[in-house]
């Protein structure tokens, strides 16, 4: 197994490190008690009891009721689930969806789904500095809008969407707004969340990967996703992933515990940070210039690109991201930079530094340094 | 915590305890190596590497390409994944399924789910003993049949599919079979598996719960459930759970090298147990009278209801399930034993008993003499 104990980690966007209390709160439940939750004897109901317990603390944290969670495999499923599984449900009430044109995979091609499937879908785009303006969904509504998807924050730019101020205009439109929120979840405050449904992963914030949620409010009718047993009052068929489970909803407990802190240790790395490379690398932008999530920096180097950028950085010990994750091995470049109007350069240039718990002021020193070194270098060869 | 340590889990068909180590397998990736398998950089890598180790000790455990390996969040998803991918991928080819009736629900959902889409379905009954045969399935087999899907081994008889010959059959008719192995995976050899794709869960087999496989041979054409990112080829989007597919490659290898040891041991168990309850409780008849899976039991009592005995049985210490997990909140008695022809006594007085790695002899004896005084006072209450 290789060690990255030496190395800087720049992409807590991408992923977290489990934290190790939710590694201790998940233990008991691989060897232990292991039993299924669907099952009626003692076995079954000591694994129910900690599905109760985890849904309860979640929904507690979420400012939700606990039924209106629905554990899902990743959050990719949950946003399946959700924009699936809302549009086809009320199909009878109109055939045309409205998403932004910066979502996640998860989202455009559960949108893409939809429009090889009857429905029309819009696409909302942002403006310069990454925001998602309610005027901008407000004119591709239509009568016949059952849903629109705009994410919370975007986990290319980390920009935060006015989701309060979309989902007045969804509403007074009668549609259903669902709100990605895999990538701000434990990091913005999640109370009282202006929305119809909303997605988790439980791997972005200091829980396991392989478990997620969607949330979808009481009263909005949606079509399962996943057939197979009763499980999750008959939406998500499988065997609940009690561990995983478990392991989320101390993630989020402890993430919002947290969250003023870190966010606020996230953003004062990432303030250095860019503070430095704006500064001192000539031909260095920022993209996204809208309020942000803590960790999230986004910076396009002219002349440059920004695969090679990754890749020479991740010789010198630095781990960022051209683009998310999700799309790097498409190796493609960033649909998000490209929506926001930037010209082809800044697109194919963009890399993503995300600054998490375990970052310190030497790190930004230097990834600084490193980064710095690396642009220079692949100027000097064009 | 419920500790369940001086009880008897005779419900090894439910869910399994996770392999020590399977637990010191998967470790590792929680707090340690915790990158985003689709990440660039060392810390991705690192867990790239993991997935493709994992990948290939499966594939050579299953005897299958690496690249015929779908990883997904549980069993039920990879049912789905097959069933609704391989039926509506292929649609142009016909529009008829057929799907024996003792199948899990997530088969039967899911072509139920075909049923609501254009999809006409066929149920094909076993014989009295529990077997599908090669000749019923040929029955239903029309022109326009795109998809039959029979499972290995049946969860609540333990039932042992002729899939060979009926793979024969369906390949002649010029279908695809699905196989669900979710039941048998670990207890029968895997090798040369004569389907066209099979489903896999790892907490079936000592393996975490909130993984699982679909496993599609080259060749056949599918269409991704989940719509996401570019992982698994781009037939299933989502961040893969690094640790949970590094325990079920674990869990897998350790099952085959323990199948043969294990299914005598537990064999051995069920007979015994078997012997002393049908010969010493009256009225007691065994479903299934087939090749069976070592370890399950499944058995009638006259005049009793199976939840009750269930029930009494918990608080006499020992677990067992009426129907399967899967099924048992909703409690209706089970279409399995129905499907076989059992009259509605019959079906409503079935109990599935498993025996596992961890049972003993002891175990039979004192869960042989609870369940004869269960019985008795179930009998003298009516």
């Amino acid at each position: 197994m290789r060690s990255c104990e030496d190395r800087i980690y720049l992409d807590n966007a991408a992923t977290t490190a489990v934290y190790e209390e939710v590694f201790d709160a998940m233990r008991p439940y691989f060897c232990g008690v292991y039993g299924n939750p669907s099952s009626q004897h003692a076995f079954g109901r000591a694994a129910a009891e900690a599905v109760t317990r985890s849904r309860d603390k979640m929904a507690v944290a979420l400012n939700i009721y606990p039924d209106e969670l629905y554990f899902t495999g990743c959050g990719t499923e949950a946003d399946n689930l959700g924009i699936k599984g809302i549009a086809l449900a009320n199909a009878d009430r109109g055939r045309h969806v409205a998403v932004s044109a910066i979502e996640h995979p998860a989202v455009l091609n559960s949108a893409a789904y939809l429009a090889a499937n009857g429905f029309k879908v819009d696409y909302v785009f942002p403006d310069s500095r990454g925001v998602v303006t309610a005027q901008a969904v407000k004119k591709v509504m239509r009568g016949d809008t059952v849903l629109v998807a705009v994410m919370s924050a975007n986990n290319e730019t980390g920009v935060i969407q006015p989701v309060g101020e979309i989902y007045d205009v969804v509403r007074s439109g009668g549609a259903f707004l669902w709100c990605d929120c895999v990538q701000s979840a434990g990091v913005l405050p999640m109370s009282m969340f202006p929305c119809d449904g909303f997605a988790l992963s439980a791997h972005k914030f200091g829980g396991p990967k392989g478990v997620g949620a969607a949330c979808i409010k009481r009263g909005v009718r949606f079509a399962a996703q996943m057939s197979g047993g009763h499980q999750e009052r008959g939406m998500r068929g499988g065997t609940l992933n009690v561990p995983g489970i478990v392991g989320m909803a101390r993630a989020l407990e402890l993430s919002i515990e947290r969250s003023a802190a870190c966010a606020s240790s996230a953003a004062a790395l990432r303030d250095e940070f860019e503070s430095l490379v704006l500064g001192g690398i000539e031909g260095a932008s920022l993209n996204g210039g809208a309020d942000r999530l803590a960790g999230h920096s986004n910076i396009s180097f002219s002349g440059c690109d920004g695969q090679n950028i990754v890749m020479l950085l991740d010789m010198r010990g630095v781990a960022a991201s051209a683009g998310a994750a999700c799309a790097a091995g498409a190796s493609s470049p960033s649909h998000v930079i490209k929506a926001m109007g930037a010209d082809e350069g800044r697109v194919r240039s963009a890399v993503r530094f995300s600054f998490g718990a375990g970052n310190t002021r030497d790190d930004v020193a230097a990834a600084y340094a490193a980064l710095k070194e690396v642009v220079a270098a692949i100027r000097r060869a064009n």
